[in-house]
């Protein structure tokens, strides 16, 4: 494997995306000039040929271009163009670099493209990738190419594709590499090192080998520094660390991630149960996991269940995001039938309907701040029985203040208005009681929906905006109702 | 520097955090015992040597557990102590662990222990850091403790810390250090190795040297891995890679995150504007800024202004979470206003007042799904003005999908509901158009926020909501007067 980031000029990336994209609107203007010319004097014979020059040289100046970026650099101008735009470009890559950069693209781009390639281009883009990246994008190809892939390749390369796509996507597994170098303890650093240059290169990211015996036991790893540093002659055994963070294929990845981060590692060895070495886990790989997962968080916040291509088709997209606005109509409808069961009061008294959803958004966004806190509490494994209570204790002393000072603005408020000291008053303690709700609503919401084994950062905030609307609806309109009518 | 890690055995965290807890539980649990005698028994001589044995022996014991931690291991365990645990936890780490745990713990929880600590301990925990982290450390600590810790270094170092401390919070210069190796071109990789080797130990995360001329001009970087494999006659000139990836210290470091991803870096130089080498970017506090970077996305999003200290005080709590409140009071109240202005509709028909939540909450949901991907999209540089047009008409068109589809479900659960045809389709339009509304408020709002400077992830969630509410209510309420009354 090369190491291109290594030679490559940090030429900005969005100054690229830019040149691309005059190119291809040049591109266009040509094509419609000449479009214009024929359908103005279709008496003129056509000029085909210089047509074709200067599309021809247009085209080779934006291939060149494309030919001297780095494949994540590629991937991200590929993201930034619309479908047409971004297959002409995709067809003007160098067919052998097609496999890197499907790696890089997001899943939604993939398979945009891989759409656009038939069975022979997938099969030679993927054949050039190692075993790892061919595990990563073989869910998003055909099963056929998937198969010509597998039969193409020796039987240990096969072994280690299969075993790749036998792990959870977010288990230290799938993200592991298969590219590390192994040395024996009781040889000299002296041999290591004329190991390492009879080698002639050593994979990405190298920073220590792993030390294993016969049978394949990992007993320790040896950090290049420490052989530049140390005398050659002494053994391996005396200069490794004996005592190595190391992972196995089941772990979560989030856990390794979090142990990548505290422990501030490049690499580190994955070993079975056995201790026997079966992979490597990289700090680029755990960048991009870490990204990713953050990125879809946020996503997921707003319902997106899956990435989306910006420049995606109105269908694609709205399916995405159908599951989110039906479960959000359904517990909008439910806490509509809280208000609906108040019609009476509300005929009564209609400035109670205008009131009302200040009552039941502030609790939510307040309600929010608790369960933003907690499943990020629970993401840590900073929450535990011992001091859960302290925490619900603390929300619940921040709602009291809050609801107390911000209930009385509204209360007063309120009074203003409609010149109604009662209507204040039930305005003020409804906020108060609404924001408790919110407070045991944010702290509950997580915890339930961890112990469903779901992610409690995905579905929080919907249940807790749920209660806090449905209730922050019932305790107004309930103690009105009660209080003023 | 030493590399704790390398030498870390892998706990699991969690473990040692319940033994510190326990242990924690018994201290407490002997401290309550001997209050119970003392009260019950009076009479009785106190039995002060057996309880200050038992004490002691139970806190020894935790003392040397927290030894064997390493620091982010017990900045963990600090982060899930309640306040008076924590300090407890804190007196009992041996003083010279102090300066690397503050690195390690979350800005909130790092003034809690500096407020427990006097200038003299201080100064002692800071003395033992790098200049880098000195600068880390240095706003959170009292004005004379800095200058006391200034007046400790030499010249160099002192000017180091200015420096770091000069550059803006989110800038390379603040995130670089000064921890690097540099070697000269004319010189032979066996010249080089032996200069490592007379340095006995190399700075964390070395995984190239910095190829300089005499006056400090960055020329190249020479990677260990190809000072391994290449001939020790080679020069540094020959083995060097003559273009890598640098940044400049006002280089944004969101921006020099990126790259790390993009090209899958563990370190890179950062050089002035005469590409003198300045400082040194390493992959651990890229990892970190990014994680810190993304829970602060998600902490915004809910209106936290800072990370909040799970165990804080209630009152600081209420004051980090009120301008969020304070905010989303005042949109709340002008879409009040909105509903205030068609009482006279919902008086006659109630029912319009069950409804209307149901329009606002779905335009809501819908341009905050708009919104995501657009604050999304500018983040990751991929918008821009030629494509922006494209991607408008795209979530105007789901949005007419979308509102097309849940506007005539809402629509006939309306009228099955209020047994009224023209109510049902005042839902259904009103629906429809709401989510037009919303597909423009989201698509807008961030461009808006982000030409005003701001950070449209901040912002973007409150502006679309408040638009889709109050465009929801006026929207409903106008239509169902004009259409039923």
């Amino acid at each position: 494997m090369s190491d291109p980031h290594e030679t490559q000029a940090h030429t900005p990336v969005e100054d690229s995306l830019r040149l691309v994209m005059d190119a291809l609107a040049r591109h266009k203007l040509v094509e419609e000039l000449v479009h214009k010319q024929e359908a103005a004097h279709p008496e003129l014979p056509r000029h085909e040929l210089v047509e074709s020059l200067v599309h021809k040289q247009n085209l080779a100046d934006l291939s060149k271009k494309l030919d001297g970026l780095h494949p994540a650099d590629v991937a991200y101008i590929l993201e930034a163009l619309p479908l047409d735009d971004r297959l002409l470009v995709w067809d003007l890559v160098k067919a052998e670099r097609d496999g890197e950069i499907l790696l890089e693209v997001s899943d939604a781009v993939r398979e945009s493209l891989i759409e656009s390639m038939d069975n022979r281009e997938l099969v030679a883009a993927a054949a050039g990738l190692d075993t790892d990246e061919i595990a990563d994008l073989a869910p998003d190809l055909p099963k056929d190419v998937v198969q010509e892939l597998m039969k193409s390749l020796d039987q240990a390369k096969r072994a280690q594709v299969e075993s790749s796509l036998s792990y959870d996507e977010e288990s230290v597994g799938a993200l592991m590499d298969y590219d590390f170098v192994t040395i024996r303890a009781d040889v000299t650093l002296e041999v290591a090192l004329r190991y390492l240059r009879f080698m002639g290169e050593l994979p990405p990211h190298t920073d220590k080998l792993f030390v294993v015996e016969r049978d394949g036991k990992l007993i320790g790893t040896l950090p290049l520094k420490r052989m530049l540093v140390h005398d050659p002659e002494a053994h391996v055994a005396a200069v490794m660390s004996d005592d190595p963070v190391l992972f196995h294929p089941s772990d979560e990845a989030a856990d390794a991630a979090q142990a990548f981060e505290r422990y501030d590692l490049v690499t580190a060895p994955v070993v079975d149960a056995q201790n026997r070495l079966v992979g490597r886990l990289t700090v680029d790989v755990v960048l991009d996991f870490i990204r990713e997962e953050s990125e879809q968080d946020l996503l997921q916040l707003a319902g997106l269940r899956e990435d989306e291509d910006l420049f995606t088709t109105v269908w694609k997209a709205a399916k995405n995001r159908w599951l989110w606005l039906a479960i959000n109509l359904v517990t909008a409808l439910i806490a509509s039938r809280v208000v609906g069961a108040f019609e009476g009061s509300i005929e009564k008294l209609a400035a109670l309907a205008a009131l009302m959803p200040i009552v039941a958004g502030m609790g939510g966004n307040s309600g929010n701040q608790t369960s933003t806190l907690v499943v990020r509490g629970l993401a840590l494994g900073l929450i535990n029985k011992d001091n859960a209570r302290r925490l619900l204790t603390k929300e619940l002393g921040i709602a009291l203040l809050n609801g107390s000072v911000w209930g009385s603005v509204m209360g007063v408020v309120a009074y203003l208005l409609y010149q109604n000291l009662a209507l204040g008053g039930v305005m003020a303690t409804a906020m108060l009681l609404n924001l408790l709700v919110a407070a045991l609503a944010g702290y509950l919401a997580p915890a339930v929906i961890e112990r469903t084994g779901r992610d409690p950062a995905f579905g929080s905030a919907v249940l807790t905006t749920f209660i806090t609307d449905s209730m922050g609806f019932f305790i107004f309109l309930g103690l009105a109702t009660v209080v003023l009518l």
